[in-house]
Order: C-alpha cells, then sequence, then structure tokens
C-alpha cells in the first residue's frame, strides 16, 4: 500500500483534501487511491439529507454534527452546492453556518462544485464519501442544496436518506415532494413549530398510505434552529441503517451506484471536440442527430 | 416518407401524442421517425422556462400561452414535472391552472415524467420539442418545475432560456440562483409588486456585473398572477432568440444537445441485471467498483 492511501486511512486531513481534488478533477490517481482503499470503506455511516429549498437543511445538519460530536463520534460533511463557474465558486450562505465547527478537528467540511453543469455530480460525491469512510469518520453527512434529480440521485446512494420538508411552501415544491418521497428513510418535518406543520403531516401520511409499496418512512418533527427533534432525527436515521443494511438493499444501492459511476466513465472516451465538430453538421441540417449517434456508437 | 411522419408534419394530435409516449418510453421508432422528421425542424422557437420553486412559472407560462395565441400563434407547452413512481404520475397543481388552455385546438400541452430517477430527462425532453418543432408549432415553451441541474440542463437545451426568480425566498435559493444566472437569456423578476423587487433587481444587476464574462441577459420585472409584463418577456425571449440564432451559438448548443442524447445511448448498452450481480461482490467487497467499470469499459 503507498504512502498516501496509508495517510487516507490514518484521516490525514491535508491528504484528504488532496485526494478530495483528486476525485473532482478526475485526475487518474483518484481512482488508483480508491482502488485501494475501498476494502477498507462500509464502516462508516453514510447519510444523506435532501430537500426543498428552504425547508432547514443546512441548520439541520449543523445541529447533526452538534449532536454526533457531544457523542465523541467524528463526522464528514460533504456539501453539494450549485456553484457558478463565473462567480468562481458555490455561495456561501450554508457554509457561513456550518463554520462554528471548522476549528474542530473531529469535523472534516467539503464542498463540492457541480462542474459547469456537465452532470458526475452523484459520482464525485459517492467517491468522496468513500474516501471519508475510509479515512475513519463515523458518520458521513451529504446534503444537497437544491431540489432536482442529480441533487435527490446525490442523497440518494448515501444508502440512508433524510428528507427534510417545511410547512409554507407552494405547489411546486408539492411536485418536488413526490419525486423525494421514494427515496427517504426518514421524512424530517422541520420548522414544525409553524402553523401548518399538523396539516403537512396529515398530507404526508395520505400520501404515503396510497403508495405503500415499500416499508414506511419514519416521520420526524424538528424545530433545527432550537435542536429540537435532532436526537430523535439522528436515532431515525440510525434505525433506518439497520434496515438499510439488508443485502438485498445494499446490492440494489451499488447497482445504482455502479450505473453512476460507468455513466462518466463513458462520456470521459468523448471530447469536447468531437461533440462541437459533429454540432455545426447537425445544426446546417447537413445530417440528424441519430446519423452521429450511430456512428459514435458504432466506433466504441 | 412514411405516413406516420407525415402526419406529424400535418400536426395530427393523436400522432403527436403517440409519437411523444414513443419517445417518453425508448421505443426505436421514435428514432426512425425523428430522423425522418429532423430537416423540418428548426423553424418554431423553443423557450425553457425554469426557476426555483414558487418563482411563478407556470402562471407565466399560462399568461405567455395567452399572448402567443391572441396573436394567432400556435403553441405547444412541454411541462416537466418530477413525478412518482407510486403515485403513478405527475402532480397536477401545475396542470391545472394550464387547463383553460386545453379546449384550445392551437394549444398542445405534453407532460414528461422523469421514469423513476433514471436520468434522460433532458434528452427525452429535447426529443418531444424537436418532435413539437416538426409539426410545426410556432413556440415550444419548455417548462421544468424544479430547481436542480437535471431541471436547469433541461431548460438549458431549449436554447432560449428564461429564468424566472421572485422576491422573498431563502439562502438555498440564491445558491441556485447563481447556477441558474449562467443560463439565462431572460432573467424574469416575477411578482415584481412584493416588497423586496428592487433589492431583487439590484442584487441579480450586481451579480451579473460580477460575471460579466458573455452579454448580460435581460432583465424582466413581471406580475404574471395579472399579465403583467408578460408581452415584454415575450418580446425579451425573442431578442434572446435572434442572438441565439449566431452559428456558433447554435454549434455550441447541438453539441450539448448530443452530448445528452449519447449519454443515454450509452447507458442502453448495459441491463439493469448486468449492475445487480456485480453489485452483489462489490458490495461483498470481493472486488471493488473500478475493477467491475473497467470490465465493462473494455468490454464495449
Amino acid at each position: 500500500m503507498n504512502q498516501i492511501a496509508e495517510a487516507v486511512l490514518a484521516g490525514d486531513i491535508r491528504t484528504l483534501a488532496r485526494a478530495a481534488s483528486w476525485i473532482e478533477q478526475r485526475r487518474p490517481e483518484a481512482e488508483t487511491l480508491l482502488r485501494e482503499i475501498f476494502v477498507r470503506t462500509g464502516r462508516g455511516l453514510l447519510i444523506g439529507v435532501t430537500g426543498p429549498p428552504g425547508a432547514g437543511k443546512s441548520t439541520l445538519c449543523d445541529q447533526l454534527v452538534g449532536v454526533l460530536r457531544r457523542e465523541g463520534k467524528t463526522v464528514a460533511v460533504i456539501a453539494v452546492d450549485p456553484s457558478s463557474p463565473f462567480s468562481g465558486g458555490a455561495i456561501l450562505g450554508d457554509r457561513i453556518r456550518m463554520q462554528r465547527h471548522h476549528a474542530d478537528p473531529g469535523v472534516f467540511i467539503r464542498s463540492m462544485a457541480t462542474r459547469g453543469w456537465m452532470g458526475g455530480l452523484a459520482a464525485a460525491t459517492l467517491e468522496t464519501a468513500l474516501l471519508l469512510d475510509a479515512a475513519g469518520f463515523d458518520v458521513i453527512l451529504i446534503e444537497t442544496v437544491g431540489a432536482g434529480q442529480d441533487e435527490v440521485d446525490v442523497a440518494r446512494l448515501a444508502g440512508v436518506t433524510l428528507v427534510v420538508l417545511a410547512p409554507g411552501m407552494g405547489d411546486d415544491v408539492q411536485a418536488i415532494k413526490a419525486g423525494m418521497m421514494e427515496i427517504a428513510d426518514v421524512l424530517v418535518l422541520n420548522k414544525a413549530d409553524l402553523a401548518g406543520a399538523d396539516q403537512l403531516e396529515q398530507q404526508l401520511r395520505t400520501t404515503l398510505a396510497i403508495g405503500a409499496s415499500k416499508e414506511l418512512p419514519a416521520i420526524v418533527r424538528t424545530v433545527a434552529e432550537e435542536g429540537t427533534g435532532v436526537a430523535e432525527t439522528l436515532a431515525a436515521a440510525r434505525a433506518a441503517a439497520r434496515t438499510a443494511d439488508d443485502p438485498a438493499r445494499v446490492a440494489h444501492l451499488w447497482s445504482l451506484r455502479l450505473r453512476d459511476m460507468l455513466r462518466e466513465r463513458l462520456m470521459d472516451r468523448y471530447p469536447a471536440e468531437v461533440f462541437l465538430a459533429a454540432a455545426e453538421e447537425v445544426a446546417a441540417r447537413r445530417t440528424d442527430p441519430y446519423t452521429v449517434l450511430n456512428g459514435w456508437l458504432n466506433e466504441h
């Protein structure tokens, strides 16, 4: 085993940061390293935290870190931010809230950029989680800011997924919720002190009852701002993790993960220039997209 | 040219609905048809409409349809809903609002399901838009409910993209906004009668000025509920479309579209069983994901 892998397994913070950058940059060193340390993964508890904007995911994560640290557990937080190529990075709102843990050596915080909307976020986030798992963190929280399919995929790949909701959101949020209900192991009804919390819980229970094709997720009420219900949320996540340890579920999870990783690697074969040259022909209607695609597919 | 292609080009509604289902189901007939009608695409104006939940995208689309119909233009609306496999379909909130156009033969409305979060939404939506473009609709609106990368991709593939924002949203929405600013040709500041509208506009202008690497998007203020600013929004979209007609931009757009379509087709080669068999080995740590992936990549 090489030195870098050993430093990762020893939890060396600088090495972890460096390796996480390799993963984000899709450097071949990342694969070599991850292959070497893979046997040491599968010990930490990976928890995905997702939900619509404004539901209070960051505050909840912050509080979960606090509870875990009081238990003496080490925690890694992977914050998936939709970043802007032109602003040069992620927006700070959520990370500022996490800063009270920045000086704590038992907490490792890493933000993921979305690489100019080219996809691959889920695969890179998963690989970062595997890295931190091998490094020995007891719990790895993956917080996805946003509410779309890509963000949901990220949270789902964690294995145990908390979906955070709050009362008082509009129609669009209702629609998003439907997709997220699928992947929830624990539904966190945050801002439970607001008017509408009872009504939202009732709606959730009704919706869940209709679609009872799998085990129903636990529902936990929280007021994350005040720390209320945070310990209960963690307990529910741990209970879900025990169920998630079922071999059939673990295998299903890995099949989703492998699919995502494969998708990335397949696309790596086609550099940007290939697309641009063909695009001009298609745009001018000198050929059609299907002729182009079939040509590429036959090449590889 | 076969009968179905002719019926599509003639705008036959039943045939369009059937062809749209083929696209969603990834049936080979879809490709055959689209290849045949592709030369007839590129005439309609494709407008993507995206933005965070609650900003008022559906209301704006509904109003845009009204303005276009008064001009005598035909309109297709593709509504991209995060749907739930267990609820059996999309949530109705947004579609109910569009129903006043349902009896109008000059308006065609189609909802896209997200196929169980397996990706491919952007490619399927684009192909549906090409179908409706060939069918002769003057304007094709692609409304994406949601706020994540996948939804943003969908809107971006349209070529002209409206990003709808509203005052009074939290931190998370700010973060999403950064990603969406990139792709906006027109920024629609909806609910402009609310407190905070001036402040939001000021923030947008400041943010845009910092990142002035490309032409700045137009900013239009609307109160979509009352129809205020809707005609101006359409005018701004049309102005953006003229800029978007630049050959370099069109080629870039097609390179993004081809990338998305290729990604789908590559993944079609690997059926679910392949993933599940390997997943069991990986989950048991009898092998690692990279060994598995490299095996697959060498096969094809």
